[in-house]
């Protein structure tokens, strides 16, 4: 058996597996008892729990029916039916579905038979009561074993028999189903709010980013709202990497095909490209997919010595691929994107520590955003590949060093062989998305390869020119993969720092207007993201306002307000709130500003309550 | 005679003319004193002087002996030769050039003859002295005419007869000649600054940025030091444009081609665009050559009401234009832009207040940067060109609140018709280089087409859908061609803020290291460019290297200054020097940056001396 198929096998063993089927055929038996006419197709078990397709003719079953196909359902279960397998001939199996009027079961079954599909010379059926399904198994003993509560039929939804759009349009209704009552519910709290905060919805309602048709999809434009979540990523960014010995350099999008060339991103990488813009026969221009060899052209421009190693250059540098139409979503996967890229030029001697560094420059932005439990995957070459440049001493000896930085730093991580980049070993870090999917969010990089396609030298203490080493680095990732995540983790509900709007000012009446335009005044002249809410809504309209918007911080400004130069100050999330001078409370929320403090988290008191 | 010959024929009567056209005959008869055998071709008078093409055979005049032919001229002006125009009949006239043996001269005449340009039935003769030359004129009446020291002779190159490579190579002399000794100084005077600060020369010297061949010509690489000036250009846009209620945005590089059929790009703009990346037959893409369509797309992306305007958008985007390999200059002409960009949409009410904010962020900017002498050209339409939509109601209307905004502003301005963009009336900026020739740095539009043609609307307090205006501007140029007048209006001497290295520390010797090197974390931890010069170079080597990398300020720091913490502080182009506490010395550090001083200007003292 080859490996997929011992996969297969495995997973029919498992008990979620014949518990998801098991609840098909139950399915299938409950509607049978509303509806004795309804043709069945196929009914599987699948990720988080199983569907039926049935053929209702002019009388289907709605939403509003679900309901009562449960009540039939758990009626079954309580029943304690057993699972009885059959076997049939395959002249009996047809002839027996046919005169039962089961076309599209009889017709998988020919199907089955003609190809070779079934072996030996019989199909199984199962029977449950005095329901009998045509089915491989394996199923529960009995629908006793399902555990209580574990179910919950989901939605309808319009199917075409075998996907084909040209056979009849199926009714499929889908159910849930996980090996515990407490599981069920985790599951769906979990759906529930990964649909309240998908990035899509929410970069929707914030008002984050668009996309347009006649611009092209997978070409997010930002809003103010999301460029200004953009532009705090990139200036901690920029901080961090003047206090860390970067140098930030800008280059083009574009270049003339001989770069790639040189590279070898032509041929080699070019299905990931936008087509080439051919100014004339001989010379092509292309929108650049990353940034590195544009970097490696102003290594390449002077001459360098050990002395300015490490040099280290940065760009959040705009990138282009033309990914395919259906992997397109929403910020996660797009055709356009800005990068918070660098690349580390380094001697032999320093590259360990180089790389020590940029891991924990990754600790510390995924800590102080929160996204601590990333998971470390260290990807290797494979002597057996020929994927891989053949020079093995490089190999060994680089893949040792990441393996030791990773270790010192106490990093988890696992290998993964044949996984590298072709110019040398990586490291991914993988985030888990609130469905619990992995994703990739960066990639850091150690390259032998580069400096001499590119001939990069340094010319050393002992006067010889050698070639260093390049560390390929993006720890923000993306801005559209980034802010994706960070859009679902935190819901919408930004730190101040990264806020729209980081206070929004709500008078309590019209006589304060004077007050209120004063202080914002005050605030935007420090460069505070402030408004007032001018609209002619109610007061409590005004809050729960600012609280959809998901702005951190409200000040309330009454008369008492006004005669005491103070405000009152009310937090996203939190009931409590307290009174301030305004002097105060512009010097808490420069604090909120400088320390880029996490207080969309609840454990984050920005006051004693 | 058309407008063209009246020009020249203009022209031809203007005693700085006479004055270039006679020192080329000059010219010609002191170097066949010199050389009796040399062939004359053309020699006529040209912008800022004059030259003459000789054909030497084998015995060339080198640039060595320019001194000497000078001498030969001012001999010959001091003879005050009289300038004696004669007549010769076709015949006559091309015998005479042809027993002299000036072959290109006769050459020259028979196709004069042939062709019909020469008028009447003789050619005219200049004599002066021995030498005659078959000449149209004017002249001088007198070779002592010329006045004392107004010429130089400035240098000699190859040239071809009739600029054809496959006709003989001449020899051309070039002088340089005005009428008065006083401007030829100050002629040559400012050319040599302007050799000495031309940006493509500092741009190497400074490292500022690189063009590479394999990238591609017209697609400048910003190197570390050329990315801080754009970054800190950029930061100080960021803050102004926050501060006068900007919002910015950020929008991709690239666009289906259904954008710009809509905007009207495509095709009156394609030729001056990069050609379009087909990703199958009916989708294509395209580089955008400039923001606007991407901004009306975030306006078109909500409902918008009054309240809402003036909506103000603004980005730092990347535009693309491909420019004639020929036009590419530096920085000055590229191919690949970053623009200061904006576009504001106001309701018919609002238009001239916010014109009047524009023009007025842009002499605030310019009279910041000390480009104070910027030139304004209001650029209208005109009724009997095709080129402009036929609203007159509505050029008349926004043309008068352009004309009322400068006004009242005090702004001098030229009126130019038939110079608007099609869409409305343009404000265009010109500033002049340091040779005197005048560019256009930006341009602010005043649009009332892209509203329609992107149906952009606005509720108003009526309840009404209405269209909104339009500004369209860029006051901050793009970063390659505002840093490339700066680099040269500067001579690469940027004022602190600006600066790539802020503060150079300079040990006095190794004993202070420790001191130094604390000094320069200290300031590296608040973001200041310090550096410190550890190389082996002698202390004095190291001042003229600061010097020669114009860094603006250069800390001393010797067993004194690590005593007393303190620092002597050397200026870049000032004499004197003064000692501080550090405390002190960054504190006034401070004050340059946030108040932005423009303290390589020789008049904005920092301190007292």
């Amino acid at each position: 058996m080859n490996q997929a198929l011992e996969d297969i096998a495995d997973k029919k063993e498992t008990q979620i597996y014949r518990l998801r089927h098991s609840l098909s055929h139950i399915l299938a038996a409950a509607v049978r008892q509303m509806r004795p006419e309804a043709k069945l197709a196929f009914g599987p078990p699948v990720e988080n729990g199983f569907y039926y397709d049935f053929d209702f003719g002019n009388s289907p079953l709605g939403e509003a029916d679900l309901e009562e196909v449960e009540r039939h359902m758990n009626a079954i279960v309580k029943e304690h039916r057993p699972f009885i397998r059959k076997e049939k001939p395959f002249e009996e199996a047809v002839h027996y579905l046919e005169a039962a009027g089961e076309l599209y079961k009889a017709e998988y079954a020919r199907e089955l038979i003609d190809t070779g599909v079934a072996y030996g010379n019989t199909l199984s059926f199962y029977t449950c009561g005095d329901f009998t399904d045509m089915c491989e198994g394996p199923h529960l003993e009995n629908t006793g074993n399902v555990p209580k509560k574990c179910f919950k039929l989901d939605r309808i939804s319009g199917s075409y028999w075998r996907g084909d759009e040209k056979r009849p349009m199926l009714t499929r209704i889908y159910g849930i189903a996980f090996e515990s009552a407490q599981e069920l519910t985790e599951y769906i709290a979990m759906r529930k709010l990964a649909m309240e905060r998908d990035h899509r919805k929410l970069g929707e309602e914030l008002d984050l980013f668009i996309q347009d048709p006649e611009v092209g999809v997978g070409l997010p434009l930002w809003t103010p709202n999301g460029t200004i979540i953009r532009d705090e990523l990139e200036k901690w960014a920029r901080e961090t990497e003047f206090l860390g010995g970067y140098q930030r350099v800008a280059t083009p999008s574009v270049t003339r095909k001989e770069l790639y060339l040189r590279s070898g991103h032509v041929p080699y990488y070019e299905d990931s490209m936008y087509p080439p813009m051919p100014v004339d026969e001989n010379d092509h221009y292309y929108l650049r997919p990353m940034c590195c060899p544009h970097h490696h052209k102003i290594y390449a421009s002077r001459l360098r010595s050990y002395r300015d190693l490490p040099l280290r250059l940065c760009e959040y540098g705009d990138v282009f691929r033309y990914e395919k139409h259906g992997s397109l979503s929403g910020l996660l996967r797009v055709r356009a994107m800005c990068m918070n890229d660098a690349h580390i030029y380094c001697t032999p001697e320093q590259v360990e520590d180089e790389f020590r560094a940029v891991i924990a420059m990754y600790q510390m932005y995924y800590g102080h955003l929160r996204m601590g439990n990333f998971r470390v995957r260290l990807s290797l070459h494979d002597r057996s590949s020929d994927k891989f440049v053949d020079r093995y001493d490089d190999w060994e000896h680089t893949e040792d060093i990441v393996r030791r930085v990773l270790h010192n730093l106490n990093v988890d991580y696992e290998e993964e062989k044949g996984e590298a980049a072709f110019y040398g070993p990586k490291v991914d870090i993988q985030v888990k998305n609130l469905m619990g999917r992995e994703e990739t969010v960066s990639t850091c990089q150690l390259d032998f390869v580069m400096p001499e396609r590119f001939d990069l030298t340094y010319v050393d203490a002992d006067g010889e020119r050698k070639r260093p080493y390049i560390l390929h680095r993006a720890p923000l990732s993306t801005h559209e993969r980034m802010i994706s995540f960070l859009i679902e983790f935190y819901g919408g509900a930004f730190p101040t720092w990264m806020a729209p709007v980081q206070v929004r000012l709500i008078p309590v009446n019209d006589e304060v207007l004077d007050y209120v335009r004063n202080l914002e005044s005050k605030l935007r002249s420090v460069f505070f993201r402030a408004d007032i809410d001018t609209s002619d809504e109610s007061f409590n309209k005004k809050i729960r306002n600012a609280v959809t918007r998901k702005i951190p911080n409200i000040w309330i400004l009454g008369k008492q307000e006004a005669e005491q130069g103070s405000i009152t100050w009310r937090r996203h999330a939190v009931k409590d709130q307290k009174s301030f001078l305004v002097a105060d409370a512009m010097a808490l929320l420069e604090t909120l500003r400088t320390n880029r403090t996490m207080d969309n988290f609840a454990d984050v008191a920005i006051w004693q309550q």
